[in-house]
């Protein structure tokens, strides 16, 4: 079968390239004879492969020297542990702001950890379909930290513009819009990111944080889920998720060729520009929730009038190839997940079917 | 080049047709047009290959229905401290026997978590040479459970028989010797193994754990570490490593297909015997600082009497495409690891080539 035009929300559609590299050489990596699977996390093949994706995350994200970048196991959820384990010591609370069930599950997880607080909801007046603004935050100045969540698949609304949290440390959880564009990550105290939207497969956790938080952090937890360990370590404590980070490291090889996170964006916007246009355009027809300077580059989200209309939709895009447009069932719908390797044509293709399935 | 005769500790070499099937339908999974790198956690194509993993686990395991079978990330290190985080809890101890290095990590992570105390340690006599004799162990009959290491991977000593902890759970880390034979499953409370030696690639813990256990399990942690959130969920509460289950699901096929863990533990014994055969035939060049009853079926260790001689023995082995035969740096020596995967033919060439090296 010819690959279909994936809108998967993640795991999501990888570059074709980074794949094709992966096969080309899946049972002989670089003429060693054997696959990537089957190296050793200590030997010189698979370490030039570790160190070349911690160093592409370091060059395409412009991330500064007093910053590690840690490549760890669990994904985002176990960084809703490990986060507090390592930052939030007792006597502190740290300050979640809640803009959709992602940072919901955050803070549920924090509170298994130690004190915290909402700093903010956009749950009750507008089901989430929306980002605080600045001056909507009720910040602690004395919290350990403060949690958001960059981007939110389920609702398809996005930071445009980061909080200005003071001397208090921001941690994003970036999973799903990481490298979507250039960031300043000196702003940031921690960013965390699972890999199977923007970076590569499942399995594996991006980790970019501070080295005064890591210096900082409880030594009381268990060495395994100590930042401290990992970056100690480079990330090679125990045995890495190697196929992963193999595949982040061909993945980013690509974002590189292409570019790198100015280009990204650029054809990020171009992207989904080309579908929030036929929703703004067909108003009558096919409806956001999410107010317009808050929808996300990587997720739109969008109704049509009735559950049989949205039906046809579904069925109609399946015969054209176009794959995993139905919406989240906590918010029903549709959604397209327009992550990094969803090239420009498949955004043209879904919006010109956007128009002629109205017509 | 031609693929090498892999002998790596770990992550090490995998079923060439494990990787074959992958890498056929690296692009394409099971003619959906995406890779199942690509595919949603929720979608059927994945979820299809989800369940036939954990169903060939249970089948060639023999786990019975008591027992959950779990697909987790971390590697054996992080079970190290979730093992005591679910099932020691305050007010109770736990008993670990010491058998090489794996087992002193597991002993010094859970020491972060409870109260730990040793039951046996064969350190100091014979420098973890052998597997201590149910008469040497020293077990608490109120221990929460008693940990084991069923296989060491550096000092090349295996559990043969397993000791008798009466109603006290046993716990085995099983990361090297799983699936290597047939075992019965209902003897243990918890078995735990890291993937990347019997099973598949790095990134995917298996655990095997009574479902009592599980239930009984303590909640005042977060709840992704707790067995129970992932019991209840089939392991799909977050995304798990989607490529490495798949890989687990091709690397079991081919063990199925191979007639199953009776004919796996056939194939092992006749080739570690293939290698043993030479050590012992030829003891005057070649010594194994193991004894013979506690012999690892999975990692053969041996020494040559000078360091000249070793390097010379690896230069020339690699000459052969023999890879990965240095010993650990904290032993030195030899090591052949000889998982499931490498085949008969690879070990007696190592065993002939042995033999010529000597003459």
């Amino acid at each position: 079968m010819a690959r279909v035009m994936n809108f998967n929300a993640g795991p999501a559609a990888l570059p074709l390239s980074a794949l094709e590299r992966a096969q080309s050489e899946l049972l002989d990596l670089a003429g060693t004879g054997m696959s990537v699977m089957e190296h050793s996390h200590r030997g010189k093949a698979y370490e030039a492969v570790h160190n070349e994706a911690i160093g592409l995350v370091k060059e395409l994200l412009g991330v500064p020297d007093d910053y590690d970048v840690l490549l760890l196991q669990g994904g985002a959820s176990q960084q809703f542990a490990v986060v507090p384990m390592n930052l939030l010591p007792a006597g502190k609370s740290a300050d979640y702001i809640l803009t959709g069930s992602w940072s919901q599950k955050a803070y549920k997880e924090a509170k298994t950890v130690g004190t915290v607080r909402v700093a903010a909801s956009t749950e009750k007046d507008k089901k989430f379909g929306r980002i605080p603004a600045q001056s909507e935050l009720e910040l602690d100045p004395n919290a350990a930290y403060v949690h958001l969540t960059s981007n939110n698949t389920i609702f398809g609304t996005q930071w445009h513009s980061f909080p200005d949290t003071g001397k208090v440390p921001l941690v994003a959880d970036m999973s799903s819009d990481i490298a979507w564009r250039p960031i300043d990550v000196s702003k940031f105290g921690l960013i965390y990111a699972g890999a199977q939207k923007n970076l590569g497969p499942s399995g594996l956790v991006v980790v970019i944080v501070k080295k005064e938080l890591v210096a900082a952090g409880r030594q009381d937890i268990p060495n395994i889920f100590q930042y401290r360990t990992h970056a100690e370590n480079n990330s090679l404590y125990n045995t890495p998720p190697t196929f992963s980070i193999y595949m982040l490291r061909n993945v980013l090889e690509e974002v590189k060729k292409a570019g790198g996170l100015a280009a990204q964006e650029k054809r990020n916007r171009e992207k989904a520009k080309a579908i929030y246009d036929v929703i703004d355009a067909r108003s009558d027809f096919y409806s956001s929730p999410v107010e317009k300077d808050s929808r996300s580059m990587m997720n739109v989200v969008f109704t049509l009038k009735t559950p049989e209309l949205e039906a046809e939709f579904l069925a109609e895009a399946k015969k054209l190839k176009m794959e995993g447009l139905k919406g989240h069932r906590s918010v029903g719908g549709m959604r397209a997940s327009i992550y990094n390797a969803v090239p420009l044509e498949w955004c043209q293709a879904l919006g010109d079917f956007m128009r002629k399935f109205k017509a």
